[in-house]
Formats: C-alpha cells, sequence, structure tokens
C-alpha cells in the first residue's frame, strides 16, 4: 500500500495477483489494509486539500503530466504485470497504457484551459432600483477527498491512475485509491508512478494513497470515512449499489459516481439490415468480443424486425462466433458469473450460436442467443447484463414493437442504431426514445470503444451509472469532483484568480452570463 | 387541485388556510387529493415529455413570460390571499412578486440564449491514426418529470411558480407541484395563472399539475412515483432527509435537490467591531427579524472575539431587539417550534435580549444569546437552526477559537465576514475554510437578500442542501433539470439544433472544447 507517499504493508488477508490464462498465482503477495490505514490515508488527503487546491494550475497540470511521463518510463514493466495479472493481451494493454497517458494529459489541457473553474462575473450595479445589487462572483471549488474504486476490466485506464484519478486530482482533489484485486501488482506500480510524480512537482504526500482491501470491509470503510467527499465507481451493480447505500447512509452524504452495468442495446434497421446484414453480423461480433466482452460498453443486445436480413446478419453473426478463439476472462469470479448467465439464458431463449469449447482456465466463450419481443417485453431477467461476450437478440415484428422494446429498456451507457436512408423516419422516433435512456448514441457504428475528448458522456440513467447527470470518461468528468461557491463583495485582494478582476487567469469567463476573456 | 390543466375536486382530508396574524380560519376548504391523483398528475406528466422537451426554445421562453404576465394580471388578488395565509406584509409580497415574475422572465432569456443545453462539438477526424475520430456531439436533454414541494416562507417566489418550478419548466421538465398547506388559496391562484400560460403557449396540459396533501402520504407517493424523474424540495431538514431517503429507496433512484437548514455564521473580525460594532449590531437586528426571521438565509450565528467591539455591538443589538415589533410566523406549528427551540436555548446559553411580549398570536419574540466557544465546540444541538429570529452569538478568545469554531460548522447556504483592512489576513484565512463549508461567502453586508442572476449559488453542502452541486435559484438553476447526452456519428437530418451543423440555434457552443458562434 502507499499512505501518503509512503509504502506501507498490510497486516490483513492476503492477496496475490492470478494469471487467469495459466490459473497460475504470482508473486510478491500483497496484505490487505485495516480501517488504520484507511484512517491515515483520509487524514493525510484531508490534510492535503487546502495545499492541492490552493496550487496554481500550471503545476496542477505539470503534476498530471508528470504521472503520465512517470507510467511512459514504466513502460512494458507496467504492461507485462497487467498483461499476467488480467490476461489481456500486451497489445491491448500497450494502447490502453497510451490512452491512459492521453487521459492525463487532456486534463493537463483542460485544468490549464481554466473552463472548468465556471467563472461567474455580475458586477455591482450601486444605482439599480429598488435595491441596488451587489457584486456578485461564483466558480468551482473542488469537493475534497475522492474514494476511487478501481475496475478489473481496464487495469490501467480505469483503475490506480484512470479516468477517475486523472479527473478528481485535475479538479483539485485529493484521491484515495482501493486497489482492485485483480491487479495488485500492476496497481503497485501506477501507485509509484503518481508517487514519483507528485514527488517531483511538490505535491503535498497527502494527495494520493493506495489502500489494499475487500470491497465490504476496507472499502465501505473507505467510502464512510467522515473526511471522504465523493466516490468514483466502476464495477458490477451489486457491489455499485451497496456503495449508493453506504454514501446515502452517512451523516453527511456524498455523491457517489458508480459505473456499474448496461446492456447497450443496438437497433439494426429494416433498411441497413437488408443492405448488410451479413456485415453487419461479422462487424457485431467483432464488438461483441473485444475484451472478451469485458468492456462496459459491450453490445449485449441487438433488436430488429424478423426478415431475410435478419437471417442474414445471424448467419454471419454465428460463423463469427464459431470462428472466435477462446481467450481467458478477467479472473475465475468473472468466468464462473459469465457461465452461469449464459446457462440461465439457454433456459428462456434459444440458442444461436457458441464459440469453440476449450479446457482452457477461465475463457469466456461466445454466445448468442435470440428471443421473441413479447417474451424479453415479460421477462425481466432478459434486461440483465449478462458480463462477458454474450448478446441476445430481440426479434420483433415491426417498428412498433421494436419501439416498445426501446421504451422498455432500463438506462443505459450507450444505444446503437444502424439505419440507411430508408430508415430515417424510424430513427428520428427512436433517438427520441433512447434520448431518454442512454448517454451516448450512435449511429452506424458500434459502442465498444470510447473516445476520451470535450464532447464525450461515459454515463447514463441508473442502473448505467449511479448518477445520470454525469460522464466518467472526458474532459467533463471533472465536474464530477466541482461543486460552485458565490462570492458577494469580497475583497479584491480576497478574490482567487480565477474570478479576480483584469481576469488574471485569461480564461473564458461569464460576465452578466456572457461569455468572455476580458 | 389542477390535473393537467383540469380542476379537480380531491376527496381526502380537508385543509384550510389560516390567517397566523388573527387565527382565522379561511374559505374556501381544499381537500387532499388520492393516490390515483398522484398517479394521474404523473401519467399526464410523462405523457407531456416529448412534447415540452421538442418545444421550440422561443415558444419555451413565451410559457414563462405568459406565466410572469398571469400572476401579475391577478396582482392583489394573489398578495392579499397571501398576504392573509402568512401573515406577511402587503409591502414584502409586491415585492415577492416581482422577485417571482422577474425570475420567470430570467428563465426566459436564457432559455433563449442557449447556453443551458451546454451544446459541444468534436468534429471527425477521419485521418487521426491509429484509429480515426467519429463526429461526437453533445447536448443536454430535460431529465422528465419533477416534483415540486414549494415552501411555506416565500409562498410567491419559491412556491407553486416559484424557482423550482420556473427553472425545471424552463430545463423542459413538467412540473407536478405539491401545494404547501399553510396557503392552499394562493397556491391555486398561481396554478390557475400556470395553466393559462400553458394554455395560451400551446403547451401540453401535462406540463403543470398542483396536488394538495400531506408529506408523508401524498408527498411521498409523488417522489417515489416510477415517473418522477427529479425532486426539489425547500423546508425542513426533518422533510428534506426523508424525501433524500425515500428517492435514494426506489427502484430507480433520483435526484432530489432539497434546501433544509442552515444557521447563516457571521463573522465580526475585530478591526471592523472596533471601527462600528454598535452599527453593526443594529444591521444585524435588521437582517436577523426580516421576515420574523423567516428567511432560509437569515443568520443564526454571529462569531466574534470578545473585547469593548463586541460589547457595543451586544448593546446596540439587545436595543434593536427590545425594540421590534411583535409580528406573527407563518404557522402555529412553525410558532411553537421557534418557542421551544428558543426555550431549549435558555438552558445552554445567555440570553442577551429578547423582543418584546405579546399575547398576539403565532407571534415570533425575536431573541439573542451568547455562549463561549468551547461551549458550542462541545455541544452539538448548539449549531441546528433555529427557525425564525433567534441567535447565537459565538463568544471567541482570539482568531485561532474563531477559525476553530468556522471549521466545526456544517454545511452552510451563506457565511458572512465582516472585515476591515487590518482584518484581511484574518478574513483570508477564513474564507479558505468557508469555502468549504458554505454556498455563499459575502463580506460587509448580510445574508437576507438573494440577488436572481447568473453568478449567484444559493446552495451548499449539506444539511444546507441535500446536493451542493447545485444552486436553487440563479439562471444555473436549470442544471439540476439536465443531463448530457453524447451523438456519434448521428446523421445530419436527425441531430437536434442546438447541436446541428451550421448553428442554426446561434448559440454559444464548444468545438473542441473551444468556445465559439461558428
Amino acid at each position: 500500500m502507499t499512505v501518503a507517499g509512503a509504502t506501507r504493508r498490510g497486516a490483513g488477508e492476503t492477496v496475490h495477483g492470478r494469471n487467469p490464462a495459466t490459473g497460475e498465482t504470482l508473486s510478491p503477495a500483497y496484505r490487505y489494509g485495516s480501517a488504520a490505514d484507511v484512517a491515515d490515508a483520509c487524514a493525510a488527503a484531508e490534510d492535503a486539500v487546502d495545499l492541492v487546491r490552493a496550487t496554481p494550475t500550471d503545476r496542477r497540470a505539470r503534476f498530471l503530466e508528470a504521472v503520465a511521463e512517470h507510467l511512459e518510463a514504466l513502460g512494458e514493466t507496467v504492461i507485462d504485470r497487467a498483461a499476467a495479472e488480467s490476461g489481456l493481451p500486451v497489445v491491448r494493454l500497450t494502447g490502453e497504457l497510451g490512452r491512459t497517458t492521453g487521459q492525463l494529459r487532456l486534463f493537463a489541457d483542460v485544468v490549464r484551459e481554466g473552463s472548468w473553474a465556471d467563472a461567474h462575473l455580475d458586477p455591482a450595479l450601486p444605482h439599480r432600483t429598488p435595491l441596488p445589487r451587489p457584486d456578485i462572483r461564483r466558480r468551482a471549488v473542488p469537493l475534497g477527498p475522492v474514494a476511487v474504486f478501481g475496475a478489473s476490466n481496464f487495469p490501467l485506464a480505469f483503475s490506480v491512475a484512470g479516468g477517475d484519478t486523472a479527473s478528481a486530482l485535475a479538479a483539485g482533489c485529493p484521491v484515495v485509491v482501493k486497489a482492485h484485486d485483480a491487479h495488485p501488482g500492476t496497481s503497485e506500480y501506477v501507485a509509484r508512478a503518481v508517487v514519483a510524480a507528485a514527488d517531483a512537482t511538490d505535491m503535498p504526500p497527502g494527495v494520493f494513497s493506495l489502500l489494499y482491501g475487500d470491497g465490504p470491509g476496507l472499502g465501505t470503510a473507505l467510502a464512510t470515512d467522515p473526511r471522504i467527499a465523493a466516490v468514483g465507481f466502476t464495477g458490477s451493480r451489486s457491489a455499485g449499489t451497496a456503495l449508493m447505500r453506504a454514501a446515502a447512509g452517512r451523516k453527511v452524504p456524498i455523491p457517489v459516481y458508480a459505473e456499474m452495468s448496461a446492456v447497450n442495446p443496438v437497433f439494426l434497421l429494416p433498411g441497413a439490415l437488408t443492405a448488410r446484414g451479413a456485415e453487419l453480423g461479422r462487424a457485431f461480433v467483432d464488438s461483441l468480443t473485444l475484451g472478451v466482452g469485458q468492456f462496459c460498453t459491450n453490445p449485449g443486445i441487438v433488436v430488429a424486425e424478423n426478415g431475410p436480413g435478419l437471417d442474414a446478419f445471424l448467419a454471419a453473426a454465428a460463423d463469427a462466433i464459431a470462428a472466435t478463439e477462446p481467450a481467458p476472462m478477467l479472473t475465475s469470479a468473472i468466468a464462473r458469473n459469465y457461465a452461469a448467465g449464459v446457462e440461465a439464458l439457454t433456459t428462456v431463449a434459444t440458442e444461436i450460436a457458441r464459440g469453440p469449447a476449450t479446457d482452457a482456465p477461465n475463457a469466456g466463450r461466445a454466445a448468442l442467443f435470440a428471443v421473441d419481443a413479447g417474451t424479453f417485453l415479460s421477462e425481466s431477467t432478459l434486461h440483465d447484463e449478462v458480463f462477458g461476450a454474450s448478446a441476445l437478440v430481440v426479434r420483433c415484428a415491426d417498428a412498433t414493437e421494436t419501439e416498445r422494446v426501446a421504451r422498455a429498456l432500463e438506462g443505459q451507457l450507450t444505444a446503437t442504431v444502424h439505419a440507411d436512408d430508408s430508415d430515417l423516419p424510424t430513427a428520428g422516433r427512436l433517438l427520441g426514445i433512447l434520448e431518454r435512456t442512454a448517454g451516448r448514441i450512435l449511429f452506424d457504428g458500434w459502442p465498444t470503444g470510447v473516445e476520451v475528448g470535450h464532447a464525450m458522456v461515459h454515463g447514463g440513467p441508473y442502473p448505467a451509472t449511479s448518477d445520470g447527470r454525469s460522464t466518467s470518461v472526458g474532459a467533463r468528468a471533472m465536474d464530477r469532483f466541482l461543486r460552485p461557491v458565490a462570492y458577494q463583495n469580497v475583497p479584491a485582494e480576497l478574490l482567487p484568480s480565477a474570478i479576480a478582476d483584469g481576469n488574471p487567469d485569461g480564461i473564458v469567463r461569464r460576465v452578466d452570463g456572457r461569455f468572455t476573456r476580458d
């Protein structure tokens, strides 16, 4: 563990990395922390709050860039360890490291650009009648220490120095990470990079800590520590909702940003299906099986009208699934849950295809099922995510039934529509429905692959996330860890630079509501 | 009641307006609605969602302006009724009506201005390596039907067509209001104005409903109706936290924006106290007794160092309190709770002054107490709000103790500092502490009086509100009822105008993160 810059060995239960591809136990052993370790990390984070908040934005940006540089310096060391602990291929993890460092650098740019401060100035109107208007300004301040729970499926990009940590640090919040048990060694390497970067850029040591522990014990202690001001989480619906309950039950409730579960529906409209059913079937399986189906944006539901186009789609998808290579899932627990989820589907849906059988440990065999819309609408369990490369095709009689299925879906991270020109009227109606369900709506592509940019929304209504008003990917992920403060008639000498006279930071601000750099 | 434009008489318990100044029961009688009335109002709101959302912004703005015009047309009728039901003076309610209509017009302007749509465009980069970038756009969409629980202390500005309703309608959300029992007749008049305005501007009838009922029954049914997507509330901490629990316990949890309680600390620094202790004492009592102390921003705690300046402050404040005119509180329940809160203070704090005794019904006698900082820090009940014109002076030995008191405070709507030039170093340290506690920090003024503008934050960390990331007053109150959606490669024909090519709405948008009207 790392508590405020110092390496610390826990005294609790022992945890090892395990190679899911071989079943091999990896060295060294890590040990869980205690309630005292949580308290120390949170106290150090609280002690760092004022210093981190007051850090000039350029230094905060350099800290993020330094984390990226130290991660790059680790290079193969961390990639190989992540590959051993996750079973993911080196090429994928190389790309993921690039995504992680790119994300840190995006936040560095965003911190410098300054619009996250949401600076407003409503100048005084001393002669207004019946009452003069005082000088009122507004800016965003960091919430305070943030607890981050890393995900297993992106051991770099959604873990110790992933999007939640990067955006919280960018917002000026100290971070305490609970390492995911599936990659303790990767977590240690990444934590070292963060600590070295904090050191190199003079950030206070309490700005970052890494703890090992189980969710119900150490995780709950962390989320309910009175010094923690917000939680970022990526993982299962059960763990995410447990955190939501814990946070709501605190003396002072705090926001929880939990990204939990989604089936990411794909709508194949008749024109598109007729024109390229087989091609869509092959491309769909590529998306379905990416990362052994372990993407939060994995397409788990396909909605389409019956007809020759759908038949061609299903035939091509079945062939593609039969040709997939068996690959290990991230952990044996995930592999077991996946097998159970697929098994449950066989009792209510028609099996269309399965990936090749294998004796390899923890393999996640791709699976495709079909069911008619009536059954789908009446069986709520069919709406649940099966984490892995399993998908369910919902066969509809017509556009009306397609829309009925769309309206019945729970909150989603993404919704995808494949449409030709002839499908546009239907697609327009669907868009209106999906805008109420999903955080991202995409046409003529596949939901896996989440661009890290300014416009991205990786979020969506419950249960996709705990808070559909936010995104966990992209520049605006910072907003989750900020809150507004108004400053009325505050003396010029005391005003923070973001809202000071003369705009010393040179940022975009709103003066009487108008955007300006004046 | 008004359900989707139609007047409906409840079949439940009877409720009457009551004049707190006279104890007189007012006609007519109103009757509580049932679970079926809640369901009908919510179903109508849900039916209206797509239409309201699709309304062109100019028509939505005209709807808000029409509400303001219809309220002005009611004029004295609604003011007199509100005066009879609240005991508040006509001059105050005339001002409050102006605030209410001004707020509606501000939101109309904001709706037209368009930056609430938070439009982003990250154009496609087809030649980017290793992977092309898709076209990604983003805008804000309304959450869906909003339940609004009006407050008793502002029967116009924070009630049926107050800030929550105005901002939710501005965001494109249908609204179902639970009327406050303290002003059923005022609520009926205002609802008629909203319905007439919806009619005149072709809004669907489901855009607005008004229900009568009790909090635990009808209120809970409303907040937990599956069609309700968010809650706006102003009232007590117990009722607000009950709504938070109800919302968190839903199958699909929803955001609750509850403005609940605050003691709005005022820090009198030594330089300011020495220079004008007596003047500050008189001005403080003016703020404390405004609206018989029934403002959410009422200053309930004064923190100051012992010395001649504080003595002068206390002497002048005591004289001013002795000279106050007795006035009725809003309801007999509020008057009883206030008397009990004051009574409890007498057991732990020193009474400095009381307003004149009176036999008038429901009178709220102003009260000023003092306590040393050590007692304040150890007695958590002293941190609680006593709703009404009661304040507690916390006597500190020095600046260190003042800062300790500041750090011990719960979340607040406001924090006020009175400082002279000699106080600036202390004031700067205090500012850093208060930024973590309060939604608005003001210098050399008084917290009562909340400007409705762009920069205003009327919010603050729990328990001041349930969600310190938001404001319930000012242009940005709309943000509470919106969430972001990303549009990836959506065909140009289907893109909403806020993010369409060529910027047809002419609004400020962010292209690759840069603000532009291009």
